[in-house]
């Protein structure tokens, strides 16, 4: 039990101690650990730590730290335990706790890369009946965990306002496209993955090895324009339709502190391909499921005026959502040799449930624009307008395991540069 | 006229002066500008240039250098010009030349993001021609400048090696994929686009601009291979059939230097639509075309053994293939806010003229494998076998300019890992 009062029932107990970077007023990016409603400056403890663990620690982004490997973060999360349980510490590092609201978060590594993913096998139904009713799933998606690269300077934590991007689109009817401010703006729910130790070129990272490589998770929102992708897309998928803007949730959830939550991967469906070998892992299979439980909620403008509560878009699970586990999605992206580093940002994919309460986008929850959704205080809804602010949230609750969080990824929709 | 006397008839005279980052055995990275057989060593002549560049040509990659704009690169060049031509500084500097074979090169920037463009019309037309042949180029093709997204990681520069990547491949009349070396192994000949100054997210770069943010071009191997491709790039596009290597040409050839080689931009075929707005520009259609001529050659390794000529698989020039100018790409990729930062690397796309000899990929040349082409030495080849090395190499003559050139983009491809 944490002597830190705020800890015990918030998405950061002693059981979570994620690490982010955060900076307060004027003050320079350092990392932090998240504890109850504070964080713990790191740099404000180093002679309480590892001596050789400083040279990482005392950055502004926690690439290095990350390249370690799960065994320093390992290390580090026991000391911390010891640290922030044990009352004779208490005095000395109470002072060094700041309250969360009291800082600014950033994106806690320099992304060398990011990719997205295509793993969640509702939403990729969803969205291919949309234009194939009758073939939803193309042939690859049993045998392949679709992905394809994103911009990773756009990457921005929990709050960077959305302008709403100008684009491309093109009307059905219309004769030739415009360009002008997208009317077709959306959210996507989805967990990010933060990579820990890397490869080289050439060295795949064999199935077995795979969740070594993973440092942690984060909520991540892959904003999108659905009329600039749809007119964009083909033959060589979504471009600007999605790299103005993607959000992540500040905290690293490590490996280690999800493994209470770890559930097998659901057993295919009868007639679904087994994955090729050098996706097929025993373990994998029996832990490889991600027992996070995920939420989007949406307040307007409107519903922020009149106080009235958030309006729920989505609610479902990781387990349920995923047709591939984290560790397949690492062990394919690097099986041709391509190099994952330290600080690689990997999106899972919108994560819907076969639900219709577990959509993770309004794409699929409006079908396509042609069914709005009504909110709570009578608003109707296709796509996102300005004013609106997009929540996601994710916990993990277990038997013998107490509720941990994954924090929030909050964005709201400013209007488009005028042009 | 530079008292190095190797200058003349070189890829790189006085007037070319491009920048790149070299290393000698056991040394550290450093900026160097190309002269003849030679490398000058910039930080070996800080006290001949001003000083309030030093910080930022003392560095192991050029961001910071060409995060400052052209003006910046525009005056190291003067200086450089004065340094290599005024006999009254050549015994100080000579002692800082070093022997281009002497040393490695590398990739110049440490490269925030890599996109790929599409903007070789031809090429888009003969590769939609093997999937569409009534119906070759998309509707989109001819509004938008197709661009995808493409990874960082595994940029290198020209001389690593190319490991055949292994991956999912599909006969077309098998029931299943499977996993393992890629037969159908392919380079993709295109210029590469060094950014220089970027721009704020949220912030398009308008057209009338876009040229000022280029700091210069390269040559670019965008490795395919082609049954990953064919298999995994619906609906997202092209990931692993690409993503295992990139290769470029070490040095960055300034948009200063090209300027004498400028062209206006062809005009578009009656019944092409014009550019919308932002991507139309006065300037740009009178100059935006790069007189730039291209070559691609191939040696296996039997004509190594037994010296057989390099065969030449392309010969063309970029302003016969790019539908879309280098400020077009700048100012559609940022058109919908997407921040564009100093380092970032785009690709154009393979580029193919409308002529047999000027095809600049394998895919093309033996027409998706079904028309091998014969080499010199009797050799046949539809794609690329172990030990084969292909060579990009492009150069530009005018009416009163000499010949300069972008150095070479060489690879050879070694046998993929053992499964």
């Amino acid at each position: 039990m944490s002597w830190v009062d705020s800890a015990r029932g918030s998405d950061f107990p002693i059981e979570n101690l994620p690490l982010g970077i955060f900076s307060e007023a004027k003050g320079r990016r350092r990392p932090g650990v998240a504890i109850g409603d504070y964080i713990l400056d790191l740099c404000a403890i180093t002679d309480l730590l590892d001596e050789s663990w400083r040279e990482d620690l005392e950055q502004p982004v926690l690439n290095g730290w990350l390249a370690r490997g799960q065994g320093a973060t390992s290390e580090l999360r026991e000391r911390l335990i010891e640290i922030l349980t044990d009352e004779r510490y208490r005095d000395d590092v109470e002072a060094q706790l700041i309250g969360q609201s009291e800082v600014r978060m950033h994106v806690p590594c320099l992304i060398g890369d990011y990719t997205d993913f295509y793993v969640g096998i509702h939403h990729a139904t969803n969205v291919g009946k949309q234009f194939r009713p009758d073939n939803p799933l193309l042939p690859n998606y049993k045998y392949v965990p679709i992905g394809y690269h994103g911009r990773a300077s756009s990457v921005r934590a929990s709050g960077e306002e959305v302008v709403r991007p100008n684009g491309q689109r093109k009307a059905p009817d219309a004769d030739a496209p415009e360009y002008g401010p997208s009317r077709r703006l959306d959210y996507e729910l989805e967990l990010g993955i933060w990579i820990g130790r890397g490869n080289e070129l050439g060295s795949p990272i064999p199935i077995g090895e795979a969740g070594e490589h993973i440092a942690g998770y984060c909520l991540l929102n892959d904003w999108s324009a659905r009329d600039l992708q749809a007119w964009e897309y083909q033959p060589l998928g979504p471009f600007l339709a999605k790299n103005f803007l993607t959000t992540v949730s500040p905290w690293i959830v490590s490996a280690e502190a999800l493994a209470p939550y770890r559930e097998p991967m659901p057993p295919r469906p009868s007639g679904d391909p087994q994955p090729l070998p050098y996706l097929d892992d025993a373990a994998d299979r029996e832990r490889g499921g991600l027992g996070i439980q995920l939420e989007a909620t949406l307040t307007t403008e409107q519903m922020r005026r009149s106080g009235v509560a958030p309006h729920i878009l989505s609610r479902g699970s990781a387990d349920a959502a995923m047709y591939w586990s984290a560790a397949q999605i690492v062990a394919h992206h690097s099986s041709n040799g391509c190099n994952l580093q330290a600080g690689d940002l990997i999106g899972t994919g919108t994560l819907s449930t076969d639900s219709v309460s577990g959509l993770g986008s309004l794409l699929e929850i409006s079908q396509g624009g042609k069914q709005p959704i009504q909110l709570a205080n009578g608003e109707m809804r296709a796509f996102l307008e300005d004013g609106d602010e997009v929540t996601l949230r994710a916990w993990c609750e277990a038997d013998g395991a107490p509720r941990i969080g994954l924090g929030e990824c909050v964005g709201r929709v400013v209007p488009a540069p005028a042009l």
